[in-house]
């Protein structure tokens, strides 16, 4: 276990509004943040710019490197820049400057992480942003309730966190080499054998999560790290994917798609809990500790507060006593 | 008459590709260029992007930032992104990204001259890119030879520049306020009254050369300034709007439009002018002297030596001996 904040390498895995918030909290933590993000977006902007140009969807990446320059702080005049959206009804519409610019240094440089190196310079990001593989890929769920007693099968990052059923499972693959397993980005690789804490979660559990545990390179490193790893879960049940799931349920899920995988802390909100005894036994089945605070964001119960966050991170990494900025 | 390069202070007035070859020969006489650019552009990326978001076209300003970052000998890597268009046949394709970087920069700033600033500062542009209004305008001109003998009005850059009728004399205004006068860029404005020299064309002449003249402070500035005025003659007779035009008649359609311009050089490449004594006259009528030299790229017959029409800038503000690079 880490005894000091300086040095500290984090590595938060994610995609979304999850990340964004876990991001916002580790810089507070550490000023040597990277995020690892999900590429299987489809839906939005993103999802026009992958299937138009076929390039990764920029938009999770765009929130990171967003997140990473404080843009909810103030942050820097091209984070903003980056965040602007086009309105009206035209082609444009929808899309985020930020999300074309990575489509366009994207197609310059060839290489997502040179691309991403470019734009993290741009707008003064404090960490780095990696994408989970350089290949845009795609999700599949195993979904019951929606013909009697029948498994379907749903396609597509916006098929499946809109499901009326249930999911019972996701794979992941690259449209373009479907019976091969997809490649994870070296670099994601390394950042996560290299961490000094891996964070998982909050989010969308099935389309922004867990899809990292099943790049079988990025799930053999999270196996493998010697890095305090942290499940964050989500503040309220989320409609849609995970409607109905107690906390304890997605720590089973995770389990049930990363039978190998240990985790050393479950941060969960107090008020989110219903039976603590249960979490902290779904924790310890995992190898790790569950530790309840109040992490929701006073007057918005469905956001995390990124000082009371950042504050549960330090103290599940023993960094308690050192002082929170 | 200037002297010395030192502390130069150039503007260049035009749009397209023209102001794109008298930006780069520009750089080689001194670091202090402005290009004061038209704002009519209809066509292509930059038509789609005023139609849709109601901004100034602006393909011919990134034209100009990539001009002055040097695109053409290497430039900066933000330059090729600027240059860098989107392929295929989606919403996107043909799209310029420095047209949608823009476009999302004067949208975030509510003003084009700052925008321009961000957008220079990022490409490492050497000077300064100024749009010549504001607002984005619209080209009408009055064509004879379309229908027999009468005079029909045509709007719109595209289809000025594209008529098989004879342009005979366009006016400008903002589509938005049809009954008054085109209101300039007054940074635009201070840029030419402070010049040490001002250049005009080359470029295609109704719709890239001329509309300067029209905005009406602009005018004046032109014709105030104590700046050495230096009018760039096209290579070759441009197709469509001035087919057939002699190097004297790209004068006089000059005069035509602002009567009381003077000018103080005429630079023309010596293989386009059939008749030197005429051309002479013209320019001694306009105030100026003419300045024949080989200007045209060795090979290209259809584009400026950058170096060589450097040399003849020089040559024509008295600055021959100190030189060239």
């Amino acid at each position: 276990m880490t005894t000091s904040a300086q040095g500290l390498r984090a590595v938060a895995l994610g995609g979304g509004h999850g990340l964004h918030t876990t991001l916002t909290a580790l810089r507070r933590v550490t000023p040597d943040v990277t995020a690892v993000v999900t590429v299987a977006d489809d839906g939005g902007s993103s999802g026009r710019l992958r299937r138009e140009l076929g390039l990764l969807p920029p938009g999770d990446l765009r929130q990171a490197l967003a997140a990473l320059a404080g843009a909810e702080d103030g942050g820097t005049f091209w984070a903003e820049v980056f965040q602007h959206r086009f309105g009206g009804n035209g082609a444009l519409a929808g899309h985020a400057v930020g999300n074309l610019l990575l489509a366009g240094l994207f197609e310059v440089l060839g290489d997502p992480v040179a691309a991403l190196d470019e734009a993290r310079r741009l707008i003064g990001a404090s960490g780095r942003v990696l994408p989970m593989s350089a290949e845009p890929l795609e999700i599949e769920a195993e979904v019951t309730g929606l013909e009697n007693g029948e498994v379907s099968r749903i396609r597509g990052q916006v098929a499946v966190a809109s499901t009326p059923g249930q999911v019972r499972r996701i794979t992941l693959r690259n449209p373009g080499r479907p019976d091969e397993p997809p490649v994870a980005c070296q670099e994601a690789v390394d950042a996560v054998l290299s961490a000094d804490v891996v964070l998982l979660g909050p989010g969308s559990w099935f389309t922004s999560v867990l899809p990292h545990l099943l790049v079988p390179e990025l799930h053999d490193a999270l196996v493998r790290t010697t890095a305090t790893k942290v499940v964050v879960l989500n503040l309220v049940p989320q409609p849609g994917e995970t409607a109905g799931f107690s906390p304890e349920r997605h720590l089973d899920v995770l389990f049930e798609h990363a039978p190998r995988l240990r985790v050393d802390a479950v941060i969960a909100d107090r008020g989110s809990v219903p039976t603590p005894a249960r979490l902290h036994r779904a924790a310890a089945g995992l190898g790790g500790r569950a530790h309840l605070a109040d992490v929701a964001a006073v007057g918005v119960p469905e956001r995390h507060d990124p000082d009371a966050l950042a504050r549960c991170v330090r103290e599940a990494l023993g960094l308690a006593g050192s002082g929170i900025g």
